[in-house]
């Protein structure tokens, strides 16, 4: 079977779990990734044996006294690839994208980009189908992601006619030392809708959304508080098995005893790499039926959301696999996702 | 080859890792944990096979109807060890004491307890001959244990006469959801010395030692500022060279870039399950040495440092093993801990 040539520009929280999710894949080879600083993320590449691109030939000194080692530059790593993933910080991969063009390869971005840096959004639940051979595809953000997780699958059994969304979102990685807030609530913005409304519409554009976020000062995960009105009257069960269907969603039972961002990351360093949580994680006890009006909350794991999505993405830009329920299955297989993966 | 029967009571931080770090032992059987609620935690284990028991038979319904199969009572676990590892929150465990003596079972206990609560305080690197074959012994705390790796290590090769440090701890464990502070400096306590000094004395009886502490809102590792008079004159080689010839000391290079916690638990989360960082982490550019005076900072990862010194602790009083290289060596490859093991 023939294998997608993958490179990944950009190794930071993103472009990392990226990197070994495309390493885990059968029909995909990661050729390397870009790095534009040896720091510890570029040393820990290097002895994990990932190739190691840098933009400029002059920088390849800095990275080798630091021990690593240098396969070649940017454009290298753009002519060998099929596919390269975008994963440098928010705004910047569209300065590359001339760049990406000019070297013929197909472009998956993430969403700290405008949605005009690519031909389609994409979340593999809602329109794996319109990514299919596109030049370039957009991954939405990790807030988007959550949403559109929970809206789709629940659109497809019961139907949804609007959406109502307060976002809690963490203010920075866990990794990150300079960014805020450290002690105050962040209004994001003092109008609404936030982007989230916006960002969801770029997919689904006729969504009836709106959507409100703050900032608060933790590391551990997004939450939100969703309240969708379903097309007809449903029951909880209704909406369980909704979601219980569905692949990348866990509904957390209220006996784990878990209420908390810390204790959800708690749990899950005990079962995975990183304490990653791929899957959107909704609150059993927190969801509410009411004729046709669903509230629930749910958890969205910043850092690895996207990550089973790139991998779709990815897939669907080849044009290798058009089948979205293949895609999915098959990413969630290799990187263990979904309720029965789930740690607790 | 004679096998250590290993009982664990409290499954939080420190007890879930002891017991991982049990079950890698090829001299040890881990017989089962005690737990007092059906949470996640207990989930989990029962999920990974462990022997579950419970204080009371009558807890044992509540931990079946969330799926967690009982084993017995915690009478039951300490009929059937040899040795446990008490690990409940600090001070619970004296009130244990007189059961597990009246079951005849050898105790390690936590440094949150008082150092009465056993004969012999205990630390790897300093005095593992003192606690080969007694009844009970306390690994000392996370910070002191961080202190007497430095201070012992420094003292084998160059001689320690005194020891000034500066603590700042971190305020609450990452699973924590409860505690405080979220922003404030706490003077811990508004006096000198805080409690390390006289917890490092509990096993260096004439060091001259003064500390003084300070908590903050965070939950990754501690750090410390560690002045040292040597017995002589000294170079930073001399230093550098008796850092890296003890075990469970890394030297951390400053071309990783690394300098918070952030960063240092980040690399980790690549690496190592759960983050966990039992090494004590000496910053390397921050080693300052002028004439016999060495100053330093170093980070103690709360939640693991003292794990290996618990697996110590349990050979040490089974009488089993006289020899702490041996056992410290054992310990660190099975745990997989030192330089040769380190991440970056």
């Amino acid at each position: 079977m023939a294998r997608i040539l993958v490179g990944i520009v950009g190794y930071g929280t993103i472009g990392r779990r990226v990197a070994e999710a495309v390493m885990a894949q059968d029909d995909m080879d990661l050729v390397g990734v870009a790095k534009t600083r040896p720091d510890y993320a570029a040393i820990q590449a290097s002895r994990a044996g990932l190739g190691i691109y840098v933009p400029k030939p002059e920088l390849a000194e800095a990275f080798e006294s630091s021990g690593v080692k240098v396969k070649g530059t940017v454009e290298d790593l753009l002519s060998t690839v099929q596919v390269v993933v975008d994963a440098t910080p928010a705004g910047v991969g569209s300065s590359y994208k001339s760049l990406y063009t000019r070297h013929g390869v197909k472009q998956v971005y993430q969403g700290g980009e405008k949605p005009d840096v690519a031909q389609v959004s994409f979340s593999s639940l809602c329109n794996y189908e319109e990514a299919i051979g596109k030049n370039s595809v957009r991954v939405v953000s990790c807030n988007t992601t959550g949403l559109l997780r929970l809206i789709c699958s629940l659109d497809k059994s019961l139907g949804v006619r609007s959406v109502r969304a307060f976002i809690v979102r963490r203010a920075a990685d866990p990794g990150e030392y300079k960014k805020g807030p450290i002690n105050s609530i962040v209004l994001d913005p003092p109008k609404t809708p936030s982007h989230h409304a916006h960002d969801v519409k770029t997919i689904l554009k006729d969504l009836d959304i709106e959507t409100a976020a703050v900032i608060v000062p933790t590391t551990l995960m997004h939450v939100h508080h969703v309240r969708v009105r379903l097309s007809k009257r449903a029951s909880k069960r209704d909406v369980l098995d909704a979601l219980s269907e569905s692949p990348r969603i866990v509904v957390l039972p209220g006996r784990t005893g878990i209420k908390s961002t810390a204790q959800l990351v708690e749990a899950a360093r005990f079962a995975r790499p990183r304490a990653d949580i791929p899957e959107l994680v909704v609150f059993e006890d927190s969801i509410s039926v009411s004729g046709d009006e669903v509230s629930l909350f749910q958890a969205v794991h910043q850092e690895s959301i996207v990550v089973p999505e790139n991998i779709d993405a990815i897939r669907a830009v080849s044009g290798l696999e058009k089948d979205p329920v293949r895609s999915i299955s098959k990413t969630d297989e290799t990187l263990r996702i979904g309720r029965k993966y789930f740690f607790v």
